[in-house]
């Protein structure tokens, strides 16, 4: 990881694109309002997507066609005012591309063929070239690029190794997460094998993101609140920060968020890696996440997706109640502090973007003079 | 619930009792060594357990059967030296008794055949009776009391109210809690009136148990995890506090213990309650629990489970981890963070109660001179 990474793509990003409010709240920089975003924004919760995912036939049909994947990432930029997009993409295409045969058991999420289980399976495991092996996501990149044409900025992601590393080896989303911890507490050398093979590939595979046109990256760390805190540390923290660290090196203007779900006490420790922005879930109030990195990162979340259940009123109220915990200050990026569920309804989406719109600017005193 | 209670079993529980260790640590007094017990005990990684559970043909039958249950309850203790025995049975006893129609589909978890979505489904739920509706419970607590002769006490256990709640409402398990969001962010009153009938209905059960001889009681919040804080506060926590104090009326010499998963922050407002003892997943360090709670109440946990996967050694030494986490001081229970796994091995799980035997000592001043 200690080459010097020649990029194409390692100057300043921000100076083309028209909305930068994003990008602005990410590089601690004046905003006019909070920038939002949805986490799973191009998703099942919008019937133009249930379309392109009935025409694609399957998910994994949809996220390997590089105009399929463009024309549902693009969906939700075109229905709602949002600051940035996000690549239509699917964590689990890095253990793919090395081999594991992903797919999708309907009703049953993402399976694998191949689980990777023993040192052998591991050793085994090679390292995918991005822009071979993962060439649809990078042409998807690249495609939305162009057709945003600069209009917001354009998010592009991995799983967190150990994330991806408890799919690999479980072979499925899991409860217990047997398998993984057998590993753990049997023979850590192996697991640590998998989590650096992983980490090497997604450092490869996010550079390459970079190259294709990402203007911002986010690793997911959806499972490391499963962990004691010194398993967390030593298993997944720890090559989310190698991440971090091959990116600042390779690509020093393309900021880097990382979420751990349930990770409401490391918080400090996240933002320690450098990162430039940490997705905070709802299990936590702002105003204790913001004290506990003291605004040395940016802090992107966190309303219960569970809201956009309720009324307008009460969308309101629990949109106000987001923005007030964060209080005065440009390092918030508003969004949920999960994926949108399936079952939520469009209108009550836009009535929360709009609420962002319309009671964000008193929490910020600069105007970009932005569209 | 501000009647005054009569209770035939108020008083002091401890003189009777040989092994006083468990309840020494719930009332803060001297102790020679860390109590142990482990959450599902009695379960399937025990192959006598999977005998009788065969034998009874379903879960349902197994726990209500006094002669089944008492003799499940009882496995663990035969075999091991634990310090505290608990009563065989479930968190859904309460609402299967309100008429909801508990089963277990194999490999799928519990379910309800009558789940409690509406106003009007809430409205209609009558408070059981525990002697009549749940008499089988208190039958096997006195069963089990008569057997175990005062060798080690009995915990009685409910669900948290929210935590039943989730299950009413959903009719199962669940990862998105759709119905339940729908309630709390459309209808709170709803959900409140749900949470009200089922606090009621878990304390006139957790006062029964303890007539019929439960020496200590036990709130198991599962869910409470997944809320916002001020969610956390006004559906769960504000009903388990509602039990402790009408516990700590009627019962005063019965130590109440809440286990909130995935609770970590909000351990001081848990202790806050008056609680005796406090459940600890594994995802927060005892040392930082012990600060944040400032030694107003006994710790219980908090290994994860996965380590008894592992080898002696490794088990050995997590457990040396978690003594040491905690520090000296007789306010530990030794536990799980969260019930045992199916797949481990007994012999591990002797290692594991036999280590904490051989290196808590250290930790302790005192010799009760127990057996």
């Amino acid at each position: 990881m200690t080459a010097v990474w020649h990029s194409k793509n390692s100057g300043h990003n921000m100076h083309s694109i028209r909305n930068t409010r994003f990008l602005r709240a990410l590089n601690n920089q004046p905003n006019d309002r909070t920038p939002i975003w949805i986490m799973r924004q191009a998703g099942r919760y919008l019937p133009e997507y249930r379309e392109v995912r009935a025409k694609a036939g399957d998910f994994m049909t949809l996220a390997s066609t590089p105009e399929l994947a463009c024309e549902v990432t693009l969906q939700p930029i075109k229905r709602f005012r949002l600051d940035a997009a996000i690549i239509f993409s699917d964590i689990l295409t890095v253990p793919d591309a090395m081999g594991l045969g992903l797919y999708f058991a309907e009703g049953e999420g993402p399976k694998f063929k191949n689980p990777t289980r023993t040192p052998k399976d591991i050793d085994a495991l090679h390292t995918p070239d991005p822009e071979t092996d993962l060439r649809y996501v990078m042409d998807a990149i690249r495609l939305t690029r162009s057709e945003l044409n600069d209009s917001v900025p354009l998010i592009g992601f991995c799983g967190s190794p150990w994330t991806v590393a408890t799919y690999m080896i479980e072979g499925s989303g899991s409860k217990e997460y047997v398998h993984t911890k057998k590993l753990m507490y049997g023979d850590d050398a192996a697991l640590h094998n998998l989590l650096n093979k992983v980490a090497e590939a997604s450092i490869n595979y996010l550079r390459a993101q970079a190259e294709a046109g990402a203007q911002a990256l986010m690793v997911f760390d959806t499972w490391g609140g499963i962990l004691t805190p010194m398993a967390y540390h030593n298993f997944s923290l720890r090559y989310m920060n190698e991440i971090v660290h091959a990116l600042q090196q390779s690509h020093p203007a393309i900021p880097v968020t990382l979420f751990t779900k349930n990770g409401g006490m490391w918080l400090p420790d996240i933002a320690h890696t450098g990162c430039a922005g940490v997705g905070v879930d709802w299990t936590i109030d702002l105003r204790d996440a913001r004290a506990l990195t003291q605004d040395k990162v940016t802090l992107q979340g966190n309303l219960d997706p569970g809201v956009l259940y309720g009324s307008k009123a009460k969308i309101k109220e629990e949109v106000l109640r987001v923005l007030e915990s964060y209080g005065e200050g440009d390092r918030h990026i508003f969004n949920l502090g999960h994926g949108i569920h399936q079952h939520i309804d469009p209108d009550n989406v836009e009535f929360m973007i709009e609420t962002v719109h319309e009671l964000s600017p008193s929490f910020h005193t600069n105007s970009p003079n932005d569209e």
